[in-house]
């Protein structure tokens, strides 16, 4: 792990003689982090205007979760706003301008977990519902279930009034730019080789990945949540569910230990249970966050992927960690810590 | 965890002067430990005819597996030929005989995980792919992705040329029972609750669990892998994704501390990492499998789910825990120690 690394310790004092309910929720400590996706983007490709349209994006999603905390929100609906401004930017692959799958189509993955209970839900592949995170809380929240796949999750979606749109709404030019590239690569490479190794090979084509969306936070109450949602990598096989969807994986939040969202090569972060690794060498190492999320981003790399990783524990303490030339993201944090970075 | 607890450690004595690669494989530990679902059966309502046929068939699994082990073949191929006899055969919950949806359909799901590797495949809701597990390895080893759902893997395991059938194929008169059953169950709280309480509500009721089937192996060569397959629950809705084909929840598999595989209620196996958490013990704090088991089912019931977990790690030490009534299971390892027992 060669990269940026960033821990920023939140020093709100804690009023000791607080006064009124008010003031003294006033004065905990909250905060929230944001991802907009690892290695998508190399420092010689990214234009001055892009740039700032970015940040000014991950500026709007993190604000976004802020003010549900700041006035007394939970974590989970502080996640879930963050989130929904980042599926909702053509920038970001996660609702509109989710990445094209090898049909050309968009399906898309989210999930969301509730420290407080260690509640989740999920929804894998799903192709209609505008806000994919919406519908991850959904099935946390009136169902049974943790994660629902394919159509039946759009239904449900519709069903309970989700808002729901054509297909193409997702669809930008530049996904499908990214897509006809990745075909032309796919074509190239089965070219050269038998059948077995052409199924979805260039998932793994570090010129293809474009990233994930994800947002953890610490409410004023002292819970936490994490919310992850993504449009998986570009020609992707069609019906490829990643790590996004899978709670352990992509997300994890437990007001114990931390809330984690994870963005980079899906498939190594399910075999690595990414998201709850973090928590794991917190909880039966004492790791602090930086040290848990290097040590999991190492294991990754273990197993031949890469990628980063965002976490805020029940102190304030974040950990924003990558093996990638860049990782998109931002926070901030009740005692006026703030920041929104790309690169190193 | 208040029920049975089997741990046997496998005493095999290692020849210090094996005088020939046939003698030295002979003699390194080996073995297999299957389960054929937790919690599905009362003492009271099994005839010794059933017993019987479960005992018989827990054996052939057992057996096919340890076969594939015996003439030295590789752990991944041993939990597949156990795990391939119980999805053949209509007494337990995966492939023939799996369980029906809240439509009246079989959607399966399975997966594999190779320790060597830390490789994994999983298939998600598939309905006409007559063993599952065979997509699941597919996934493993031709593709570059984990998990795949929904038709487009039934129709990745056509054209690798996997045995595909009528969907009706999977169906059971006593499936069909239990789902009529657990139909009138639904309507009966239908007709007193609102809409949000309905979806798949009935999933987590203990009289509709029909679990689930895996096999952990260690082979000659000392590798380990675990399998586990399933139907899923009986009602469950549509398009809902288990633990069974998510790595870390349901299966997990790792040369350097153990192979898991988990039956019960799957959405809380998913919430705990179950079958992460198991290996998670062993490498951060040194616990046994024994040990590890029970602290993973503990913290299934904090949050409100139960089960059971086979394990076995490169000694060839076995665990076999669970907390709910019984659980179908079976082992046979290189020292001649062998059992198949249901409840406690």
């Amino acid at each position: 792990m060669k990269h940026a690394i960033l821990t920023a310790l939140l020093l709100a004092t804690l009023g000791a003689c607080a006064t009124s309910p008010r003031k003294e929720a006033s004065m905990r400590r909250f905060g929230i982090v944001i991802h907009g996706g690892a290695g998508t983007i190399l420092r010689s490709e990214m234009t001055a205007e892009l740039e700032s349209d970015y940040r000014r994006a991950l500026g709007e999603a993190r604000d976004a979760g802020y003010a549900v905390l700041q006035r007394g929100g939970g974590a989970v609906d502080a996640v879930v706003a963050a989130v929904k401004v980042m599926e909702d930017s053509p920038l970001f692959n996660a609702g509109k301008g989710a990445v094209l799958n090898a049909a050309g189509d968009c399906e898309m993955d989210a999930s969301i977990m509730d420290g407080r209970t260690r509640a989740g839900g999920g929804v894998a592949i799903v192709r209609r519902i505008k806000n994919p995170i919406d519908a991850a809380r959904l099935v946390m929240d009136k169902t049974s279930h943790v994660l629902l796949a394919g159509t039946a999750a759009d239904d449900l979606a519709r069903s309970h009034g989700l808002a729901i749109v054509d297909p193409d709404y997702f669809k930008t030019e530049r996904r499908l730019q990214q897509w006809r590239k990745a075909r032309e690569l796919e074509q190239r490479k089965q070219s050269t080789r038998g059948l077995h190794e052409r199924v979805s090979d260039l998932a793994g084509d570090p010129e293809l990945r474009v990233g994930t969306v994800g947002a953890v936070a610490l409410d004023q109450a002292g819970n936490l949540a994490a919310a992850t949602s993504t449009g998986g990598r570009t020609h992707k096989a069609v019906g490829r569910v990643g790590d996004s969807p899978i709670l352990g994986a992509g997300t994890w939040a437990d007001n114990r230990f931390c809330a984690v969202s994870g963005t980079g090569h899906g498939e190594m972060f399910i075999r690595t249970t990414a998201a709850r690794d973090v928590a794991a060498h917190v909880e039966f190492q004492g790791m602090d966050l930086d040290q848990a999320t290097r040590a999991v981003i190492k294991n990754i790399e273990s197993v031949g992927g890469d990628g980063g990783l965002i976490a805020i524990d029940r102190h304030g303490n974040i950990a924003m960690n990558f093996d990638t030339p860049g990782m998109y993201r931002a926070f901030r944090l009740s005692d006026g810590t703030t920041s929104i970075a790309i690169f190193d």
